[in-house]
């Protein structure tokens, strides 16, 4: 392994085994606590294997299914190719452990342009990075006892203070969480880190009070746009939190403001 | 086929043929122009094959890949379950017809309960049904040589004002189209039809003055709960049109004021 190969690029590699079937090793350190990998990082692998067998370089469109938690260590990709033309390619992706398919994923690949946008929602306005809490020490006050989540490390992620109370016991009511991030050890974001980003915030169940792990059920990411060099502004919303499920819409503007990623996913809500 | 079954539901019939395999027949009356079937119908019948093949009554979740316009006619739903337990299930459904797969849908279905939402965004305030306009009405001034597609005939779409005025040569400026909608024959919504009500509105594109067709390639609807009768308020809104790619994000609202599903696409935009 390459010496400067970033932390996210070393745990999202996808290689091809003898017998031709792709492979990749899943990190440990990209949990979400108790073990368990964050879905967006299963999700970037999938999308890492669906860019391998297609024609165009990024993957656009993801949905995927989280049918169990795999376990950290051997994986296998099985990706049975779509139609695939000029401009867009479909596959199916399977993530699979040895205990059998974990995650299934209907991958939509293309090429993402340099075009200015016709039209693009703006950022909001929002507080500078220097402004915002770490989320790492906001998790750290509000769950003492509970280790600091690899998810959490291998990020950078700044909280807008208006979205932060819950750390110190005065969660704001309103199911929102909004942060600058990046990746801590520097490497800048592209489509495959989006993906990644869209389903990374802590669960706005938080901002209710709820301080709980919150199963996603189905994601989907859309990347929009090949993000600039810097922070990303990531904001997730919950719409509707009822009878055990909850969703979360997440929409990630880059550092000179373009909106280039959005994503939803039904979750199960904690208790 | 009984007197009174709904157009809805006798266009979504799944049966089971010899042999075991579920079979269906596209009814052309649910196109958007040009012979092409509206999206959200052909995952509707793939929501009623899913649902068929679960323990399970509701698709709560569905995520589409749509590979090509299937003709309307004779097609099969291949359902693939994947795990099923007390809360949720999951499976793969594809649709074909005599020229192979046309969409491939992961299904999570569930039971949808009678719980109030602990949160929920409120329907926005929005004109009564007697003050908006009749879709097809508009389309019909927007495009008076084009046939009214047989979709904006089956349903009952009534327009926001200060969103139609695309008909009359006056586009908002403002990707949003906002709309009263119910079946024309009276049949009440259900999880089901929510799955049809979720890619039921004209484009977008429509309010930028761009009067075309936007090909769906990613379709993601989330059911949040049973709607209440009677008309439901539905939004749909681009939050960015870049390098031929459009988004929809859709809010839907029961009569009841209740949010009970959303949806996202990822389409082409018409040029």
């Amino acid at each position: 392994m390459p010496q400067d190969l970033s932390a996210f690029d070393a745990a999202t590699t996808v290689r091809r085994a003898e017998g031709g079937g792709l492979v990749t090793e899943l990190d440990p350190g990209w949990d979400v606590g108790g073990g368990i990998l964050n879905g967006g990082y299963l999700l970037a692998v999938a999308a890492r294997a669906a860019v391998l067998e297609s024609p165009h370089p990024h993957a656009v469109g993801l949905s995927a299914s989280y049918l169990r938690a795999p376990a950290a260590g051997a994986a296998t990709l099985a990706v049975v190719p779509g139609p695939a033309g000029r401009t867009v390619a479909h596959a199916l992706v399977t993530l699979a452990d040895a205990e059998g398919p974990a995650v299934t994923v209907q991958a939509t690949t293309a090429t993402l342009g340099t075009d200015a946008p016709e039209w693009s929602e703006p950022m909001p306005v929002v507080p500078s990075v220097e402004d915002c809490f770490s989320v790492a020490e906001q998790r750290h006050l509000a769950q003492p006892d509970v280790p600091i989540p690899g998810l959490t490390q291998r990020l950078d992620m700044r909280l807008d203070p208006s979205t932060a109370g819950w750390a110190v016991g005065k969660p704001s009511g309103e199911p929102v969480i909004r942060a600058w991030m990046r990746f801590a050890d520097g490497r800048d974001p592209d489509p495959l880190a989006l993906v990644l980003f869209a389903d990374a915030l802590p669960p706005t169940g938080f901002a209710l009070g709820r301080i709980g792990w919150a199963p996603t059920v189905q994601l989907q990411v859309l990347v929009r746009a090949l993000p600039a060099p810097g922070w990303c502004f990531v904001e997730a919303r919950a719409s509707e939190i009822a009878g055990g499920w909850g969703d979360e819409d997440y929409r990630i503007w880059d550092s000179a403001g373009r909106l280039v990623a959005q994503s939803r996913q039904l979750a199960r809500a904690p208790r």
